[in-house]
């Protein structure tokens, strides 16, 4: 299937996607003899490492995503289209659009994942997930709400499940989202209400498998574990969800009481893999070939959280790095099969993982070296700010972290589009 | 209706708004012998004549917005309720919520203004206004995603359409955002567009009266016409709207074909007035005596955008400073009351006007100097960052803006919420 195309006129690349993986690749084509078109659903890529933080109100949707546009402009052979991928016709060689098609000589596939409810979508009403800034907005919305509401509740017990707050699976967002909440209530909004008082309320954090972060080392979720109890979030493992509706969480039997509920559970693959015809796993990733490409079709590549690869017995994580690794690889084998040389097999290094939990509270497994408390979370910062994209973007972050850090405060503190419904809440007075 | 509370339990003073108005009301009762309680629908105050900058993508909406209770903390005799209100009783001295209602002593009203599309609420659709954070990212998205569907229109009209963005009136918010789609235009975006060249895209200002900016000294709408005319903005004046439809703008027989259209014309009070049971003028604003009550009820002040108020034959523009002085003196006449008093007749002091039109490019009406150009653009930006609620806010801004005009960058260029649809558009490529 590899065609030279030393002769024609160049090669068309397309990327769907503008992730790390789909924005890494376009960006190590800079000097390939091919013209490049990425196509994302947004116009900005998002660095979702720090989605969270948007979640809880101490950052701006701004500082954390930055147009695409802006960041490749200077590349001179790339396109940027702003359009929805619904399909790949592998056999015509063009992606499909909502309203058009484009074709391509070679296809590197970046859609990533969204989050999954284990075949429970009616709970993503009540729990919504974190992939998005529009979902970040929509938890800030509610967490922010859910005090306001408290506040004007009468009733003690209706005023407790205002206050309770539950987020189901702790993973790397899970255990950041439950440290921050925590954080909210004790220090940001502290001083603010008159009825209720902020720092009483509930963060419980439920995790299916028997400890918090299932996939670090052991002695790291021990760490974590401790950090978060030392916040006050209420950290219970072995838990499985059962129910999930607008009062609360069912784990078998037992009921949690919480207006409020977050879901960092599951991860399914995004849907345009499908039709790429070719075999997926459980959580819908593309089981692709050592070199990354797809059975059958050596010009499309899948990347990132969409690709389903192993390695020495162990998934590669769906982590940023291992995407931006994939990304460098998969444009590597495209420059190569554009000269006539075969593809190479891809090898993900491990640089180690981290997980931050909250002021100076943080873990980071270095493989040889773990680390925890101030020091993890001094490794943390350092490594998130050198991978925020964009100079001015780094500068902010850094003085709104500084200055949230001295002064406890969240600066994006806002209830922005509709306000939800209390239902059967008295006023506030009278 | 003035009862003495020397006595009693603390007099209850109800606010509700808290934009300009209303929370200087409440900052000048911070001494009060009263409890005062706020109500308003949003939990954040809004700097709204930044809130340009939020539309065209220079600002983000928490540099220009503060939760309510955060400004207020620090006051330990206020309240903050998060509630719509519907009306006000004023026979029964309550202001009635959605789901409740909150009885008075005292009431300062200060619920401001709405857009108007006088007598055509079709054209909202259409024609966007600009009052709200939700209303400025709306703008946001539709004139970014504006330059989107131009880069993938390949019929030249179309994508002239795409290309012209048409707002209607040219008091201060029309100028400011004229001058600022016209620097997205030319320096922003310029570079990031592969089939479109957006320093092409066209601004047409239309203005009823027969000059911009029509509330101002003559020399300086002249000015200000002549600045919008060197950043490239159409500037046509006495030209009256009649009709807005998703293809653009008719002028009597003239259709101008633009896919962008924002409404910066008319004002109307907000509807809560109505429930006052008084004379309303045009607009709906409550008329007001001498000393901002309504007549036969002197516990119930009206401020701000919501009063209807002349002196010296003419009327008290609706501008933040004016709405900062009422609230002033409404809470005054409060402590007055309560200390049993009679209540003193408000004075408008006229502190200037100022316009904003572009990078260096401002108008200022002091009084007895008129300033325009750079040293008028020195003045706004000193008063508005002075103003600015929020220290962090301030210095965040200001650094913000430090950064755009060096750059011509613009940071909070995302189009967040659901794409809009392109009718009939082709693909971008392919």
């Amino acid at each position: 299937m590899v065609r030279s195309h030393k002769d024609g006129p160049l090669p068309r690349v397309v990327i769907v996607g503008a992730g790390f993986g789909g924005l890494n690749a376009a960006r190590a084509l800079r000097r390939a003899p091919a013209r490049v078109v990425v196509i994302d659903r947004r116009n900005h890529h998002l660095f979702q490492p720090l989605l969270y933080q948007v979640a809880t109100a101490a950052l701006n949707p701004s500082d954390i995503a930055s147009p695409i546009r802006r960041i490749l402009r200077g590349q001179e052979n790339v396109e940027v289209i702003l359009a929805e991928a619904t399909a790949v016709d592998v056999a015509a060689r063009a992606v499909v659009l909502a309203d058009g098609s484009v074709p391509y000589d070679y296809l590197i596939v970046a859609t990533g994942a969204t989050h999954s409810y284990f075949g429970h979508d009616d709970w993503a009403r009540f729990a919504p997930g974190l992939k998005t800034i529009e979902d970040a907005l929509d938890i800030r919305r509610r967490v922010l709400f859910a005090f306001e509401a408290a506040e004007r509740e009468p009733d003690p017990d209706r005023r407790r499940a205002w206050l309770t707050f539950v987020i189901v699976g702790a993973g790397p967002t899970g255990v950041e989202m439950a440290g921050a909440l925590r954080e909210i209530a004790r220090h940001a909004l502290a001083r603010d209400f008159r009825h209720i008082d902020p720092t009483q309320a509930r963060v419980i954090l439920l995790e299916g498998a028997p400890r918090v972060l299932p996939v670090y080392v052991e002695s790291l979720s021990e760490q974590a574990r401790r950090q978060l109890a030392d916040l006050g979030v209420e950290v219970r493992t072995g838990q499985m969800v059962t129910a999930i509706d607008a009062e609360g969480v069912g784990i078998g039997p037992e009921r949690i009481a919480a207006r409020t509920v977050i879901w960092a559970a599951g991860v399914a693959a995004s849907p345009l893999a499908r039709s790429l015809g070719v075999p997926l796993d459980r959580a819908g990733r593309v089981q692709v070939e050592p070199d990354l490409t797809i059975p059958g079709h050596g010009e499309v590549a899948v990347i990132g959280d969409l690709a389903g690869l192993s390695q020495d017995g162990h998934p590669v994580p769906g982590v940023a790095p291992a995407a931006i690794q994939e990304a460098r690889h998969a444009a590597r084998n495209v420059v190569r099969m554009i000269q006539g040389q075969p593809r190479l097999p891809f090898r993900y290094r491990d640089k180690g993982s981290l997980a931050t939990i909250g002021r100076a509270a943080a873990v980071a497994d270095l493989g040889r070296v773990q680390l925890s408390g101030g020091i993890a979370w001094l490794a943390w910062l350092f490594i998130h700010i050198l991978f925020l994209i964009g100079f001015r973007n780094r500068i902010l972050v850094l003085i709104q972290w500084a200055w949230s850090y001295v002064t406890y405060d969240r600066g994006a503190r806002l209830i922005t589009g509709p306000l939800p419904k209390i239902e059967g809440a008295g006023p506030g007075t009278g």
